[in-house]
């Protein structure tokens, strides 16, 4: 028997689940409505849009095959109903009806469902402060405001931005506007990080520092106060706590919150923050309305703790899944462990699970391996440098999360994509250190990235390794009065570290790896040594030989040099 | 206590062992002895090497921190002896000892040893075929014949090659030959297809036109039974069941074989075809001594059974897992699912678990889906089509391979990777449906293409999709006689398919995507219909559609017109 199916929200997970219902049940009436006139575009494809990667706002609501998905694309292709300008005001569990406006005509109506689809998306984050509405003050929230933008930008009207928040849409709407444009950009982040609860620490630094070789401006742990604008209600600039800066342009991207006053007016069970909450079958409290998209609360399979997990890709994924079940199948949405991506200019970062400083937050017995190896055969051209941070816990030994930093191309995607598939499934160190990937010297080295930063973790755990944090290190050598007893022996080959040891005096032991065999009798016993190498394996390796000779007065620095100057210190010669 | 270790085989799996074993027990004494005189180099790099992408010999045995792996490197950095020109030439299990000869000087000797680790890797298969010993004849045994092949080519003396076998090896000689150097290539195997045994027909085939289009000329299904050669003993050309093909080097690859006469003769238990049985802690059938890398046969963790894995990758952990369990440890090595990656010219190809046709001879109720869609967001620049082919078993839903076909970069990987860990832990197609891949434009779509392999598969498994192999339909295309109800359903946009309608009539009928659900009347019912697109998702949807009208007369084309230009034929326009 045919049934009626109402859909609130148009882009990624209502399509999706539009489009999957009609599939399965293709007798049934499936109405998909959204308060905007443009409709299943792909959100995240925005800032290529105005960045002018994408050409044309179109493509970004475009099939693979080159047809716009609008109202008749759906009614013809797809066969589902959709009105667009048309706002759901309430629903009525009751009579199981959805009160809707048209916001064209004003016009009001009731739709009958047998089931209903939450898909409201997320919206925007208002800064409460002066100044927020004025002409020139833009959220990305809609596919309107980009093109506001972008018209903005290329008619020469933008020569300075600001960019409120050191989020992915805020790092990217950066580099969309510093790379093509030319957009004299300052971002500015409250935290003390770029990504902060994304990264740890030291990659959104070696992050930041590459956004600014690329001329982007940054002052993180700085809140704008106020928006400053002119007498014809023009934004002029941004004051932050610390200083003024002019703007013809404020992008404000401090983060989004479920747009879940429907769901809660209604009387389902929503979460503080306002996630919908949803059962894995992506049904609310009431079992009639499914939930899917950027408007749920989901399950971390890390913490398993609520969690907000608004991707594009994830929606897609609810959307179908809400669709199989509303459809009177069995389909299950197990939960997130939180994979990101993201490109800056000619480098990608990348996590998956927790950071190690959420990891102690949640209180896991957390540590950490910090590897820096050739994201490929080392002796294979084009090879670079990547860094790779897995977080585990020392007394279960499960893997927690893994971050990665390198160049702008998909290998990192290739480790943060086998972590994600593995920690959702509690894998341990050990599942880590056998997982088998594929290996050729143009991919990858024989001693695979993942591989290598598992063996290291095993190390940790089987104290074969011990290590200094990058923080404490990097607060020595800006005051060596800190850690009275470190001194550095630097056993990378002469030519580089012997300028760090006539820089730095009896704080800086240069012997070469080679030759510690020979010359461990040159290490005092009475000083904490700090092993520094390129990568920190031979560093490891070294902290083995001395403890072997009876010298257990090592840490190592994990990540050595490859570390250390991607994240920058003053004192790097 | 102190114990004296003896590693037979000196490259990835031998070296690996000893370090780790001098690390874990410094006082140990590590003699690691090989009848080369060129030790732990990297092997896979060989072809990198000869077309030379890597310059020097050298840099295949340097660390990554640039020093040459050779004896008094091991002596002095890692604490390890090491005898080159070295052959063991007998295991006296009772006494504990392995009798060994100086090639150099002829000198016998005995070594004791309290754990004894085999790792004398794997020997090129010798075709017992005339001429297999003229000059020019190659087989890739060892360094010494990559520099040896590269001196003749860089001398100039090379102006036509052949090589003998379409695995890995020969066709990454070939391209090398190609690539650089311009040799005049010819590759000859003697199965019907490249890869044979590790990628299915389609994707072997897919392979094979691009590697003609960069000028290598291929003959599948054809045997070399004869080198010939002239009065000086040089090598002259190829003969084959077929034709003579020219040549001035001629590069064997047929395969290698795992080098196990040592521990056969010692009376460890060897399978039949040459590997040494292990358990899972690398320990033969005589508990003091181990195996690891390209001698032993490991499991297949899809099919249960022995498998033959020669992989450096694979080589350097069973040696750190040796390692960790001669110490005294308890590491484990669960086995494998046979991860492969190559790049062929601008192509990558890779796959991991059993190809489709391998699952139907292990007996599985093997099915597969054959999907083509976008490397990323299908709106980013530079995105291209790539071609997965996901392996899965019926009644238990399991997924048992992943077959991916694309350009040369770490996309694939990311894909083949992710699966290589699912698979390695029996993942079924929900685990695929679901696995988190990171998402943003730049790196992926919002339905990436190892989920949406799966999607394809969980409809395959629901009768909602009925498809129809590739094999059939290009044979129909050649005989239309074969399949004498079947026509074409095309519903790619109409310029696209209206050249093949004008082209092949009746066979062929052009109706578009999304004019389909208006103009269904028109589909013959008395016919087979094979709908046609690009990818396969739309001719999916066009297939659900019909059969809501009750139209269930249709097949679709999985992978469609990306798919069928990739393999080529000489029908397409």
């Amino acid at each position: 028997m045919s049934k009626n199916i109402v859909i609130v929200g148009a882009v990624a997970a209502g399509p999706k689940a539009a489009c999957r219902l009609k599939r399965l049940r293709p007798d049934w009436n499936v109405t998909m409505l959204d308060q905007d006139s443009l409709i299943s575009y792909g959100g995240c494809g925005i800032p290529y849009y105005v960045c002018g990667d994408v050409s044309d706002e179109k493509e970004l609501r475009s099939t693979s095959f080159h047809m716009v998905r609008d109202e008749t694309f759906f009614e013809q292709a797809k066969g589902v109903r959709v009105l667009t300008r048309t706002r759901a005001l309430a629903i009525d569990r009751k009579n199981k009806t959805v009160r809707v406006e048209n916001l064209n005509t004003g016009e009001a109506g009731e739709l009958p469902y047998d089931k209903l689809l939450l898909a409201t998306g997320a919206q925007p984050v208002r800064l409460p402060i002066p100044g927020i509405d004025l002409d020139g003050v833009f959220a990305i929230a809609d596919l309107h405001k980009a093109i506001a933008i972008k018209e903005r930008i290329a008619q020469g009207k933008v020569s300075r931005a600001v960019v409120v928040g050191g989020g992915a849409i805020g790092i990217e709407m950066a580099e969309a506007f510093t790379d093509l444009w030319g957009v004299e950009t300052t971002l500015v982040e409250y935290m003390p990080q770029l990504l902060p609860r994304i990264v740890d620490w030291h990659f959104a630094a070696m992050l930041k520092k590459h956004l600014e070789e690329k001329s982007v401006r940054i002052h993180t742990g700085e809140s704008a106060v106020e928006i400053l604008g002119d007498d014809q209600g023009k934004v002029t600039g941004v004051r932050t706590g610390q200083r003024t800066l002019e703007a013809d342009l404020v992008i404000m991207a401090v983060g989004v919150r479920p747009r879940s006053d429907l769901a809660r007016e209604a009387g389902l069970s929503v979460t503080p923050w306002g996630g919908i909450k949803v059962n894995h079958r992506m049904q609310t409290t009431d079992p009639d309305i499914y939930a899917a998209g950027d408007c749920i609360a989901t399950t971390h399979l890390v913490t398993g703790k609520d969690a907000f997990a608004p991707f594009g890709s994830l929606a897609n994924r609810e959307g179908r899944i809400a669709a199989d079940n509303m459809a009177g199948g069995a389909s299950h949405f197990p939960g997130v462990v939180g994979s990101y991506v993201m490109k800056a200019f000619e480098r990608c970062i990348a996590s998956t699970g927790i950071s190690y400083e959420t990891a102690l937050a949640e209180g896991f017995a957390a540590d950490y391996s910090l590897t820096a190896p050739a994201d490929r055969a080392h002796f294979f051209p084009g090879e670079a440098i990547v860094v790779y941070q897995m977080v585990f816990d020392r007394n279960t030994r499960r893997v927690l999360g893994l971050q990665g930093f390198g160049m702008m191309n998909d290998s990192i995607s290739a480790r943060i994509d086998t972590a994600a598939g593995l920690i959702a499934r509690g894998a341990t160190i050990e599942d880590f250190m056998t997982v088998e990937m594929a290996y050729s010297p143009p991919f990858s080295s024989a001693i695979d990235s993942i591989n290598a930063a598992a063996y290291v973790a095993d190390n940790l755990c089987a104290g074969l390794l011990r290590k200094v944090g990058l923080d404490r290190f990097f607060a020595w050598m800006e005051d060596f009065g800190r850690e009275p007893d470190w001194v550095a022996l630097d056993i990378r080959h002469l030519q580089e570290a012997t300028p760090y040891a006539a820089k730095f005096g009896e704080r800086w032991l240069a012997i070469p790896y080679n030759e510690m065999r020979q010359r461990h009798g040159e290490i005092p016993e009475d000083k904490t040594m700090i092993i520094l190498c390129d990568a920190g394996t031979r560093s490891y390796e070294v902290q083995v030989m001395l403890d072997a000779v009876g010298k257990r007065n090592s840490l190592v620095l994990s990540g050595g040099f490859n570390v250390i100057r991607r994240v920058g210190a003053d004192w790097l010669l």
